[in-house]
Parts: structure tokens; C-alpha cells; sequence
């Protein structure tokens, strides 16, 4: 279940990469290198950051598929993605509610502290993100207005908080998840971001 | 034979990186950064993903040395390059095949599936310039209009095809190298690009 | 005593990428990652390069304590910064020595080359500002004007020739770290910069 649910994130994440790269006047192997970075860039720099090599994508060609039907997705309804929007926000969001349970499950596996599984979630949902606006020669959007991190964040923490207080794991996984994706649900629909701090506040 | 291809191709990309740089008013240490990552990027890259550490380029010095070699020439021939535009461009090529040849001998190496295999040689081509391109803050241009990745993809394709049918080892990396090296220097010469896609077609 | 130094010099690192992301109108998530990644950047890059992994921070949480409280610290004091500007510089010129002496110690450990120890010293020690300048979409400082890098190299040259004389291990420590240390000083005094070398040269 979990399995199918990152597959369908991963395929989620290629098609908000492909439509992140139309905006940038790439040719279709720079779309698709976008849409890849987007989809396993997370999981990616964690397996590389704890040493699980080869990293995942390679010993899983599913995820390589995923990609590759989510960019060929979305280059066939281009001009009707616009309605589906809301479809995509869901698939999306499932992702992030999936990605930080595998980040934390990964953590856990090797015996890392909470502090650091709350961090390889966060970047397996997130990071991918930050490696494409890289790549599009931009500033990461989560480090300017979105709350993206936050809600991983404090996702990772309710799992903890629940495996403290011994609840089962399927429990932990369900509410876990339904945390995280109502909190980005809201958060889209009620606008919330992070105030930004800089230059302005030392002036 | 293939080993001194590589550290010729090592020596090229390291001096076409000390070209990339000049545009960007970098001190020299950030001149030889960019020759460097130019060079050996895509395999540190690879590397780094497969779980081959300490990365190549640490475990033998001639590709370091390679570096410096075509860091020094490049500067002190920069007022000739110009003159031996054709020599740097057939050296780079070669090092095009080269590159992916073992990146695709690596994958190999460890049982990896051909699509993996394939994407790891054009990750050793291709990403060195990637990541020059990143240093540099500019999006990498084989995201844009070279047809660079594809020629590596497709010599990859020639590879496995090969190999399906048993063709001799040797023969299989001599026409391998060959495909890539001759659609490369025609691409050079007829000036083919891939078209971009992206804001102006949904629009 | 090395480790409460590179405690205290992975505070102040953490502190200047406060400062550095204080103009870049980003968000607290963002402020903490630029800090993060500056801190442990250089660290964790050469980690990943050597295959040591996890990466240090994962396996020693006072690291990540110590740019908490770099980050808090420089969130609460960020108006008075300016008045403690050579504390700060002392600070993270300490860092900078010691984060030398451990990319060094890390190679020497897995008997790499000479050569590749000073490259993974000087990685250390100045790569986290490079990833902290990526992602602020710059072009990194220390391939533009900065003398940084120089001075660990020249540190690392120290190094091995103190070695090579065989002077105590003690001994070693101390005199490099003071080079390095001393001409960071005299070059911030002095106002020592690399020329530039590019496009103006060549026509």
C-alpha cells in the first residue's frame, strides 16, 4: 500500500517537475532531467547522505517508469492540466505524506536519532524541490514562502510523538500521513506561508 | 587504450571548463573549480551514486594531474585557442564517448539494469558540465538546446543492442564510440538542436 | 580540544550564513537551511566523497545543536552583529584552521595521496560557503575574489611539510592551524584579493 502510494507520488512529482520546466524554455531532455530531479532528488541525496547505495531509483526501475509515464502525461495534456489541478494538489500531497514516512522509515532502519529521521524525511519529501529550482537557476521556493518543510517537519514529529506513546505502527502511518496532508491541504486553501525574515528587519 | 582515451578526454573537459570560466571573471582557483567539475564531475557524480568511494579521481592521481596539465595549457594558450578550435572539439568528443563508455562499464560492473547503465554513462558524459554550469549560476545549457545527452543516450542503445547480439567486446566499444563520436561531430557541423518546449506551446 | 573548536567554528560558520541569507528575503526554514549548509556543507560533501557515511552531523548531534544555537543566537542578536563583527571573524577564522586539520586528518585515515588530503582540507573548510552560495543562486564567493581556499591549501602545504620533517603530531596541529589563522587575518587586514583572470584578458 505504502509501495503504491509512493509510486503514484513519484509520478505526481515528475508532472509538478515537467510543469516547473515549461516554464524555463527547455529542450525534452532538460524537461525530463527536471521532472526526475523532482520526483527522486529527495530520496536520492538522502540514500547518499546515510551511504544506502546505489540509491534507490536504480535497484527500482518502477520508480523510473513512474517518471517516465508522469513526463509523457504531461506532455500529452499540457493544455488541460489547468483543469486538473486540484487532482494534481491531491497526488502531490500524497507524495509528501508518503516521502516523509519513507525518509523516517530509512532513519529508523540504521538507528539514527529522531532529530536526524525528521530531517532525511523532510528531505525526501522537500529536497527534490530544492534540486530543481537549483537546477532552473532560481532561489528554492521552500526557503522563500512555502510551508512545505513545516508541515514534513512537524509530521515527523507527531510519528515520534506517537511511537512514544506506543500506539501501533499501521496507526502511527495513517495518522502520520492524514497530518500531513490535511495541514497542506489548509495550507493551500487558506494561503498560509512563512513570513520571510531579512534586510528589511535589521534596517 | 580506452585508459589513456579517458585521461586525454579528462585533459579536453578540463580545458573547455578554464574556456567556460573566462567568461565569468572568476580568480583563478575558481578558474581551476570549473576545469575540474568539468572534468571529473560526471564520474564523481556517478561514483557518489553507485557507492563507489573514495570517488575515482581520488584513487588515481593521473586524472588530477590531466586537470592541471590542461589547466596550465589552457592558460597559456588562451589567445591560441581560438586557432585550435577543431583539435579541442575532436578531443572532446573523444572524451564524449570515452565518458560513457565507462560510465556504462560501471553500471555493468554491478548488475545494474541497461536503462540504468545507460543513464549512468550519459551522467559521466554529461553532468561534469552540469554542474560547471550550476557553479557558474546559469541553467545548464545541455538542458537547453544541445543534443549532447541524446548522443549518449543513443550510443548507450547502440551499446546494449550490441551486446544483445553478441557482438565481440572489443567491437562493441569501437562502434560504440564511433556512433557517438561521429552523430557528435555531425551535430557540431549541421548545427542540430533539440527544439525547446515549454511556456510558448501552452500558451 | 580540536573537537570543541570545530564545535565552536561550526557555530560561527552557521552564524555567517545567517548573515549571508539575511539578504536574500527567505523564510526562517530557508535562514536555518543556509545556515545548515554552511556549517556542515564542506564536511558532509567530503564525507560523501570518502564514503563515510552517514555523514558526520547524522552520527554526532552536536553539530546540529551547535547551529541551532549559531542560528538562534543570530536571529536575537542580529542587530548588534555588526558590533561584534571581529569576534565573529575570529570565530570563523578558528573554523576555518580547524576545519582544515579535519578534511586533512578524514583523508590521511584512509591513506589517501597528500594531494587529495589537502583537496578534501580545503573542501571542508570552504565548500559549505560554495553550496550556501548555490543556493542563494550566486555565483560562489570563493572563486570570485575570496583568498579562502588559497590559505587552506597553503595550510595543507604546511601540513605535510612538518610531516615529512617529522615534527610532533602536536606540533603539526598548532602551526598549521596558526598559518592558516594568521594570514586569514593579515589578508582581511590587508585586504588581500586574487585577481581576477577572464574574458578582459583574452581580448
Amino acid at each position: 500500500m505504502l509501495y503504491l502510494l509512493d509510486i503514484i507520488g513519484t509520478m505526481a512529482f515528475a508532472i509538478s517537475g515537467v510543469l516547473t520546466a515549461f516554464h524555463k524554455k527547455l529542450d525534452p531532455f532538460g524537461v525530463f532531467i527536471i521532472a526526475f530531479v523532482t520526483a527522486v532528488g529527495g530520496g536520492t541525496l538522502r540514500d547518499v547522505l546515510i551511504g544506502r547505495t546505489p540509491v534507490g531509483w536504480m535497484q527500482d526501475l518502477n520508480y523510473v517508469y513512474a517518471i517516465i509515464i508522469g513526463f509523457v502525461l504531461a506532455l500529452i495534456f499540457r493544455k488541460k492540466l489547468d483543469k486538473l489541478r486540484k487532482s494534481l494538489l491531491l497526488f502531490d500531497t500524497i507524495g509528501l505524506g508518503v516521502f516523509t514516512l519513507i525518509g523516517l522509515e530509512k532513519g529508523i532502519a540504521i538507528d539514527l536519532h529522531p532529530i536526524i529521521c525528521i530531517a532525511l524525511g523532510t528531505m525526501t519529501a522537500c529536497f527534490g524541490g530544492v534540486i530543481r529550482d537549483i537546477l532552473c537557476n532560481e532561489i528554492p521556493v521552500i526557503f522563500r514562502r512555502e510551508i512545505y518543510a513545516t508541515i514534513c517537519i512537524i509530521g515527523g514529529i507527531v510519528f515520534f510523538a506517537l511511537e512514544y506513546f506506543e500506539v501501533s505502527n499501521d496507526l502511527i502511518y495513517l495518522i502520520t500521513s492524514l497530518v500531513i496532508i490535511s495541514i497542506r491541504l489548509f495550507a493551500v486553501k487558506f494561503k498560509w506561508y512563512l513570513p520571510t525574515i531579512g534586510k528589511n528587519v535589521i534596517s
